[in-house]
């Protein structure tokens, strides 16, 4: 298993690499072309059968699922964010197929199918919706904002799909309909593990970020961990106006410059954030005409705030009312099948139970009502979505035989 | 001569319109092709002599220039910013065209050359060097670096002037020394002919922008007005270091965010801007990756800073040394020739004198030594930079007047 793995990471390392760091695999570009054909090609190695829904998301199956006998998928997505690192999202294809191996080499016979999904557009770093894959196949997104959804060149969801050979985006409840159970693993966003004991196991309230337990619990940290929740989470976009003008005759008191009021927001959101206890991010800018010496017309900023408490994110958008933010999404909590939680917490001797503030597509699968788990492998530095995003191979490697170790329970 | 103006002013009318408001007309592109044919025809028309330089300047003469019988030139340029405003350049062009048709109306024989030129690439929108034109004619920009700029596509100069079947960008001292005087006329970046009276009419200091005198002088607003000074001025950028990371699991106090450094370098330079009595502007931005859901890795940031007194400049630098901004270009002082600003203000009856924060070719001309005056017409709100960008039709007249006396006067 160990070789399976490092043979297929070692396969993927070059592919869609940034010249300015980490990796640049937008869905349905060329680079997630080269996944695709290498996803199809481990399937082919392994004789499972490679089909792709109407979503445009890869399924290899061992066996064959139907509404009647529901499979059991692990997996995750191939794609990345700008820039980002090699762990989020390849680590749960990658260990979902090394996993099959494993189970193959003790001799598992499973009496349901198992099956190796690959998400398309999980970051929603090309069309601005996150886990659009999923969520086109469960139907949160609906086809008509589908097809009105465009990348920074123009090019439709729908052009982008039929470069790739595949048809129209649509909701695919069949396809949806042969997943009994769906585990997906992930690279920990956060050092929970790392930093170990976790908070939950001494506390009632879930672990606050930025406030891990300094208790007398056991303070060794874990390789593997398992999902309780995925926090509440929303985007807003801000439209802060100015008047453009020449930066070098304007003078001060005649100005109305947004990036002034970028710089209130900026600060501002990270005082609510900080006074409420969740985290608020403004991590992207767009400024009119962004020249050296021109006073902006506008600039317009985007805020992601998220939270384990909805209120407290609700009270942060209420402190910075005065710029008006308007909701581009808003995800409630996603809470994973507690028993299953539980039942594979036991089985992996005693996992810690952990929630996150990131969105997967396992939180699309549970709120469509698919009894869903995520395990999640340590970080040492918490870092992800950045070329330092890692995991220590040996940490990875236990990561496959905790999947295994869950499908063969699932599939017994 | 209004009609001509008017004429002229309503063919540049719609060229180079920007769908989103304004205009771009960046430097060597098909907009700018379209200005030059214009340029070249404006000059058939009145039996001129149009020519290029070797730096991609166009030249129309009334008469034959030579270094023993220099030419008077008027004119401005025809690029623009982005999303800029229909004034800033072409005014100085298309008055410069009708002073000489008012000229000849008068009968007027000039004894010696007089000359209507259009600079190129003035706003330094497309390679970043202002004043690109006139400062290779002159020497001021070398030739190695003008071959080393490219655009935003990775175009070079070179290969931008080649399309337009020019040639490869060098100094051209001849085509300089051709310049006898020369005279730029200009919309006013600034508010200090509409407000009126100007503090160096009751002071001895210059006129402070933003400190516009309440004196018991002439209240009256003008509407041309001769240059004395462009302020020194200069450009720095800086670079916010972060870490990358996702925003919705890195606990705030884990985080490195550039973008509050931002936050603190946009209000410090404002702070210190009012301080020093000097301007300083953040106008433009670059954030990596700029994902709604990542904690930036860098942000750049580049700040503008001019004032009339160099030294006040240098304390807002030092204020800020704390952001290590690197300069990435500095221009003195350039004071205008003041026998000429002295003649040109008595001959228009007492035309207000008064300094600018802009930079223009006209500076570059007068840094190489040749004798150097600018007109500005009254501007009602200031504004420049900008689609709002504006002057009255009746001061754009007593403008084109204002330029027909000077041209008249020097060479009588």
């Amino acid at each position: 298993m160990t070789a399976s793995f490092d043979s297929m990471w070692a396969d993927l390392e070059p592919v869609g690499r940034d010249p300015r760091g980490g990796y640049r695999r937008f869905a349905w570009t060329d680079a997630d072309a080269t996944l695709r054909e290498w996803f199809a090609a481990e399937a082919a190695r392994r004789g499972l059968t490679a089909v792709a829904d109407r979503a445009g998301n890869q399924w290899a199956w061992w066996g064959e699922p139907s509404a009647a006998a529901k499979g059991v998928v692990a997996g995750s997505h191939l794609d990345s964010v700008p820039n980002g690192g090699a762990f989020d999202g390849p680590l749960g294809v990658v260990s979902a197929f090394a996993a099959v191996d494993l189970l193959r080499s003790r001799g598992h016979v499973p009496s349901r199918p198992i099956g190796v999904v690959n998400f398309g557009d999980e970051e929603g770093a090309r069309f601005g919706i996150a886990c659009a894959g999923s969520r086109l196949l469960t139907g949160a997104l609906t086809v008509d904002r589908a097809l009105a959804l465009t990348d920074a060149d123009g090019v439709s969801l729908a052009q982008a799909l039929g470069r790739q050979g595949l048809r129209e985006p649509a909701a695919d409840p069949e396809a949806l309909d042969r997943v009994g159970t769906f585990v997906e693993l992930h690279v920990e966003q956060g050092r929970a593990l790392a930093l170990g004991p976790l908070c939950n196991e001494h506390h009632d309230a879930p672990v606050r970020i930025g406030a891990h337990c300094k208790g007398d619990g056991d303070t060794a940290s874990a390789p593997v961990g398992v999902a309780t929740e995925i926090w509440p989470h929303g985007r807003w976009r801000v439209t802060l106006a100015g008047e453009a003008n020449h930066a070098g005759t304007t003078p001060l008191d005649d100005r109305r410059d947004p990036m002034l009021g970028l710089a209130d927001l900026v600060t501002s959101a990270r005082a609510a954030a900080a006074a409420h206890g969740v985290l608020a991010t403004v991590g992207k800018i767009e400024v009119d005409p962004n020249g050296v010496n021109a006073i902006p017309s506008e600039v317009r900023a985007w805020l992601d705030c998220r939270g384990a408490d909805p209120d407290a994110v609700a009270a942060v958008l209420a402190d910075l009312g005065r710029f008006a933010p308007r909701q581009e999404s808003w995800t409630a909590a996603t809470v994973f099948d507690p028993a299953l939680a539980a039942r594979l917490s036991g089985l992996l001797g005693g996992a810690p139970l952990l929630p996150t503030g990131a969105g997967h597509d396992a939180g699309i699968l549970s709120a469509a009502g698919v009894p869903t788990a995520m395990l999640f492998v340590r970080n040492p530095t918490g870092v992800s979505h950045s070329p330092a995003e890692f995991a220590e191979r040996a940490d990875c490697h236990a990561g496959v035989e905790a999947l295994a170790d869950v499908l063969a329970e699932l599939t017994r």
